[in-house]
């Protein structure tokens, strides 16, 4: 299940010929209404692909009627024609469907920087992928496998929302191993339901569930061009939805989704979740979590299954936050290795074989919180970035 | 030659039994006068590791007789008992240096975060390295080895600065591979001279010359907590220099020890110079140069001889610096493969087999420059990290 599991939305994949190594490449997702509510958020880099130039200016309206999405090609840092061709790439799929203009077109494109994409093979690939459409569970499984670049598997989820009058459906898939801003690799997500909704409602349930989602995952600390979460709601079920119920529903399903773009980073062997608790502000404990999971030295230990927690009061000791280094208690998989800035149970105690690996910092300095999932620095994932240049 | 070149100056060594690999782990260095001015630096991480605690409090007189260096252990989050340590460290070397007190001597440490050192082998491996010290260049060479812990070799420079009244020796060994702030392996670096000085002038010609050498090598980005820069004048040659000719030898004599430095990072196989010209302000150079530096992505397509540029300008894009990153030039060893923010000459013509490699800026946004020193991210640098826990 997936983009075409709640009503009024058909996808449709092709193989456009983008990708050296062959196979889908370029995905439609279509919202058939009949409703066109959409919402979106984009990567916070200066360094903004051409597709998310031309998007971010399209969901201004606050209606998306499809996304086009290719896989084989950033389509960034390539000038005025790579914005022609986002463009022109809106105005095809608008001018096969019913009363849409180029605006109501959102454009995704992930792969390498600096390379032109064949804009025959866009546009003809747009009108293919428009003409298969379909509403089946199928549609939507290829759509996730056409955007797919290192992934080692396709990624989406679905949730069921019970209200009084009825069930309301959110789909969403899902491509890449990274966060929204900053991003390993390129993070691409589609979202649809069959809620009533107005866009502006969207935009801000969106906009609540990726803070404490996408987010919250910084795989590598590296900044994508081109990331995008889109979403979009149809109306088919009939239902309007309260808003903090969707919004729950919704940031479920965005949980499950960058779960899912964690534990498929590039090369890792562990997965990370870093809790950050006591501390005097929200901002302080994102800040601190966010410099742990940075930390090559921290880490390069991780996948070596060392439990070095000396890495840990290094990295955070870099943040301008308001807590006192030496009151911090350290615990790994459940062991208090540091107490108040000194040693406490014997770091072998720590067993860092299981993949799943929790730390937890007490700061003793308020009682805010936060948690940022990341992954180890491993062999692989050094393999992975110095091979990839497709 | 190294510390002991400069005239006024003795060194000793012992196998205090720290490292558990064994071998020299415990020097000092000692200014044997007639003057003792001294200065230093030290991490800007709160995180502070306890010599540091001692070290910065007992620079404030300008009075440095002695510094005293260990490995095996960085005695940092141990508490007060290894604040006392780095106290009683002191109060032994000041006991056996006539009419010294202990806020007369540095204590720098390196290894292990979070181990207490044994106490009793460290203050009997002070007096029997005075004991034995000597103003011979194998004991500056002994002293260069006895701080190394992933070091593949010891690293020492001298200079010789002429004047109208004669030459003024300046002496200096380093061991780690990294940077002041922030810095990969802990970087502890002793410079010595015979230059008569005051401790005031000696401290402006140091942080002229760190802020042009050690503070612009970033190996990965993590930074320690015992990293420290001392320097002791003895006056022994007679010969007060001009300011100016002073901070040039000591700028040119950092240089020479922070490009050994980058060059013994660990696991590196590039040796990377980012040069970032055409910069609004030395600021802005500075930090778009470092984001780069500190990009695992463009570090580890480096490692695989993949002149990836997109991954600069997505680095780049995330700097808050008055640039436009589709105005921007980027060159690598000497090929201008983006010119405005669009493909140039072909990546096929950017040979990256040379360890050294260059890469070059031009942000067309002022007149201001900078240059950051970096490694690439490879699997000897994983492997390293992920080992190391001695």
């Amino acid at each position: 299940m997936s983009v075409t599991a709640a009503q009024g939305f058909q996808a449709g994949s092709v193989e456009a010929g983008l990708k050296a190594s062959g196979g889908l490449d370029l995905t439609v997702v279509v919202n058939e209404g009949p409703q066109w509510a959409g919402a979106a958020v984009f990567t916070s880099n200066r360094a903004k692909a051409n597709p998310i130039l031309w998007s971010q200016e399209a969901i201004k309206s606050g209606v998306v009627r499809a996304v086009v999405l290719n896989s084989g090609g950033a389509n960034c840092f390539t000038g005025p024609e790579g914005f022609q061709l986002s463009h022109a790439t809106a105005e095809k799929a608008a001018s096969l469907l019913d009363n849409a203009g180029a605006a109501d077109i959102q454009v995704c494109s992930t792969g390498l920087i600096g390379e032109m994409l064949p804009a025959g093979a866009i546009i003809n690939g747009v009108e293919a992928a428009l003409a298969g459409r379909s509403a089946s569970d199928s549609a939507g499984q290829d759509s996730a496998r056409a955007i797919m670049t290192t992934d080692s598997r396709p990624k989406h989820a679905t949730i069921a929302l019970e209200t009084p009058e009825g069930t309301i459906t959110i789909g969403g898939m899902a491509k890449g191993a990274g966060m929204l801003a900053p991003g390993l690799a390129t993070m691409l997500v589609v979202i649809t339901t069959d809620a009533v909704i107005s866009s502006r409602e969207l935009d801000a349930a969106l906009r609540a569930a990726t803070a404490l989602t996408f987010d919250r995952l910084d795989s590598d600390g590296c900044m994508s061009t081109n990331d995008q979460v889109t979403v979009m709601a149809s109306g088919a079920s009939g239902i309007a939805p309260a808003g903090p119920e969707f919004t729950e529903a919704l940031t479920t399903l965005c949980a499950d989704l960058a779960q899912q773009l964690m534990r498929d980073a590039e090369g890792a062997s562990h997965d990370i979740t870093i809790d950050v608790v006591g501390a005097a502000s929200d901002d302080d404990a994102l800040a601190v979590g966010r410099s742990i999971a940075r930390n090559n030295l921290f880490k390069a230990a991780i996948f070596g299954n060392d439990p070095n927690w000396g890495r840990v009061l290094a990295a955070i000791g870099t943040v301008d936050a308001d807590f006192d280094p030496f009151a911090v208690d350290v615990s790994m998989n459940g062991v208090r290795v540091c107490h108040e800035g000194r040693p406490d149970r014997p770091r072998t105690e720590v067993d860092l074989t299981p993949r799943d690996t929790h730390v937890l910092l007490d700061l003793h300095a308020g009682a805010a919180s936060a948690t940022i999932w990341t992954n180890d620095l491993t062999h692989d994932y050094v393999h992975e970035n110095s091979a990839y240049s497709s």
